[in-house]
């Protein structure tokens, strides 16, 4: 429906002859933006204007005042009037960052399968929230995080993980980041300013951390869990219940001798849900609620996109905290907590995790049977990874061969912060793919694991 | 349904006989959490312990070896059980924070009405979204902000506010205070570490910034706006459209001033769409979007507590900001994200937007044909705000006043950065306020004026 126009000085315009008023100054904005109307350039006159665009001559004066207004024209008493001086010059875009390279079948490690993501139960909870919030949850909200969540976590996770965790010392976050960079800036403000992660460890975070205004040193990690022995920082974030990625648990006198080494203790508790074997561990920062921050998400549970996480924090950690939290000016949104309060609330949430907990069990036997001999999985029954370890050669081979069969894994060597003599090998994820496509995906993926055989 | 149970050393636990081992070894953390089995003493022996409870003995050795492994308590061979000397002494939390002084009518100022907030047209929203949503959204989302948002808001911005947003130069943030702290962090980086607010304006906005790394300089504002020719910083935070807390737009001669100053500008755009004496001045980004930073909200259109602002960048401040963004570890969920596109492609979005104007509008002319007769409003019929100078004897009496009358209100004498001769006044927000209430809320707040009389 567009009609070209051209008049005396040379302009162009694109104008649906149905816009009216606002459809011409659209279409001078466009003019001028896109640098067809140059800067300082004289424009139509109000005559001309109106009478090429078959309009009254005063929706054409009202259209320049317009814009004269919002600074793209100049007008001044006697003298034509003429495209600003500041007008922008074309300029295009730089293009879309290209996504992330597709793989058909996804081993990423540290995701939940999103296709058992509870929508139904999701929505219902989001209904409840809706039908019952008073009208002050639409309002600004705390930046410490919803009560009614702080109140239903507190319950839950003393409950399921043993955390005391009164809701005065629990704080909602963005995700996990969120709540480890906040929580670095608070502690730079108290003169911690090393922090000590486990050697491996996922780098993502140590940056976060590092970006906080951390110092990053790297304490390795055997059978035990964090060697406390050779922790020499005031700040350590560990993985005690479910090391990530070498999947080992903290054993009990290391538990005890990391409480009593007078650092600050975060005990990352990521995936504190899906242990399989027997019962949970209880979370360490029970053995001494002064000196362990607890942190737990529902990015394992339900879904990373949720960007939901929270910290069990010190007394002492709960005033720094939040007002690094009012620094940063990012806290989560209100409804997505109230959800997700109802949904623990209702009973919904935990037999969500006990469904996921049989189905990753049950992957898990599944990929470990279906190993070819010369590989062996480290790492206790839980979570949502284990661990092959690869010579050098294999583990070089790896990117190529998980192009080959469109398989996406993690190699264990970015993990790493000091060097290690056998740094190779693989974190395979088995809660990333969906449940029905679990089947091919593993086919895939033993056999491109079978190519990488010696 | 507890029982007491007391053993040869003097312990104490609580427990429900129908709980079984669960039940016995939570009593037994509870025990030594707050203290009454000490660390260091001796546990009561597994025979005894099995003996007054009434259970099997295995089960309570059961029970000590979890308890072990979790590290409550330490074992060794041949020696009595022992409280691990890491057991936390009792500690009870700080009280919670009190609640922000309560106050029976609100009219604080930048607060939409939360009893408009589209209820039902959201739950419609998420019900789509949940229902045709593919798998990939519950999983890790891409930090700078959902594609479908971004390439809805592009549309949004271009055709409502005039805005040049191509979706790669738009970033999604968890409220405004996320996009002005990491774009403050990201300018830091490119060496730009001065950043100049309106005086006056906002301090939650300026400390936050100033937590960025910036250092913070008051420009003063006056009936033109910004007064341009006193600016003398690299980057500046100004509210063109309608400025915050004074309520003047700026003049067309001082925006192309500050578009040709070479500064960064960030254009606070937070209340665009709520102008009513006439069609909304479009936006300065247009003017020159390789200088100016676009910021807009769903804060005043829709509600602060969903945590969602973006803003629309220069070329090379787009890698920078992202950079930023991935280190603060805080990007808003996606659900709400999804939900906010759909809303806005339904319509729903606009027709909600077209009722507050018009609620809005009502209300500023109800306030300001109540005033009483000394007073005059400041600011263009415009948002959510007016302002009420006041001598400075009226002022200092307005705290008093508006607790006796249950009113909130704000002061203007916080928001200067430079020392004033006139500095006194109130700002009154008539969003705040749920509608069914503005008439009585109106008469409180009148009441309370015309006690401040001179």
């Amino acid at each position: 429906m567009a009609e070209s126009w051209s008049s005396s000085v040379d302009a162009h315009l694109d104008w649906d002859p149905g816009s009216g008023r606002t459809g011409i100054a659209a279409a001078v904005r466009a003019a001028i933006r896109d640098g067809r109307w140059r800067p300082g350039a004289v424009v139509p006159s109000t005559r001309a204007l109106a009478h090429d665009l078959g309009v009254a001559r005063g929706t054409v004066t009202r259209v320049y005042a317009d814009l004269a207004a919002e600074g793209y024209l100049q007008t001044s008493q006697g003298a034509p009037t003429r495209v600003a001086t500041a007008g922008a010059s074309p300029q295009s875009a730089p293009p879309m960052p290209a996504a992330e390279p597709a793989h058909r079948w996804s081993f990423l490690p540290g995701r939940p399968d999103p296709s058992m993501f509870p929508r139904d139960q999701w929505l219902a909870a989001t209904r409840r929230v809706l039908a019952n919030a008073p009208n002050q949850v639409f309002d600004y909200s705390e930046a410490r995080g919803s009560s009614v969540l702080r109140a239903t976590l507190s319950a839950y996770l003393g409950r399921s993980r043993g955390v005391l965790a009164d809701p005065a010392r629990l704080v909602v976050f963005s995700g996990y980041g969120h709540a480890i960079h906040v929580l670095g800036r608070a502690l730079r403000g108290l003169g911690i300013a090393e922090t000590a992660f486990e050697d491996p460890s996922l780098g993502k975070y140590r940056d976060i951390c590092a970006a906080s205004g951390q110092r990053i040193v790297g304490v390795p990690v055997d059978g035990a869990g964090l060697v406390v022995s050779e922790l020499d920082s005031p700040a350590a974030v560990v993985t005690p219940a479910h090391q990530f990625p070498l999947g080992v648990t903290m054993a009990p006198a290391r538990r005890t001798a990391l409480v009593d080494s007078g650092a600050v203790v975060v005990e990352d508790d990521y995936d504190g849900e899906f242990r399989f074997d027997r019962q949970q561990v209880g979370a360490l920062q029970a053995l001494a609620p002064e000196r362990v921050v607890y942190a737990g998400t529902a990015s394992k549970s339900l879904a990373p996109s949720l960007r939901l996480a929270w910290l069990v924090l010190p007394r002492f950690l709960v005033d720094p905290v939040v007002a690094a939290l009012h620094e940063l000016g990012a806290h989560p949104p209100l409804l997505p907590q109230l959800a997700l309060a109802d949904l623990i609330s209702s009973g919904a949430y935990d037999r969500h995790v006990r469904r996921c907990r049989l189905e990753y069990r049950a992957r898990r036997d599944r990929l470990v049977a279906a190993l070819p001999a010369h590989l062996t999985p480290e790492g206790i029954s839980a979570g949502l990874h284990l661990v092959l370890r690869l010579p050098s050669a294999a583990a070089a081979a790896v990117p190529a061969a998980a192009r080959r069969h469109s398989v996406g894994v993690e190699l264990l060597s970015p993990m790493w912060l000091r060097p290690v003599a056998e740094p190779g090998g693989l974190v395979v994820g088995y809660g990333a793919t969906a449940r029905n496509a679990f089947t091919p995906a593993l086919a895939a993926l033993v056999e491109m694991l079978t190519e990488l055989s010696p």
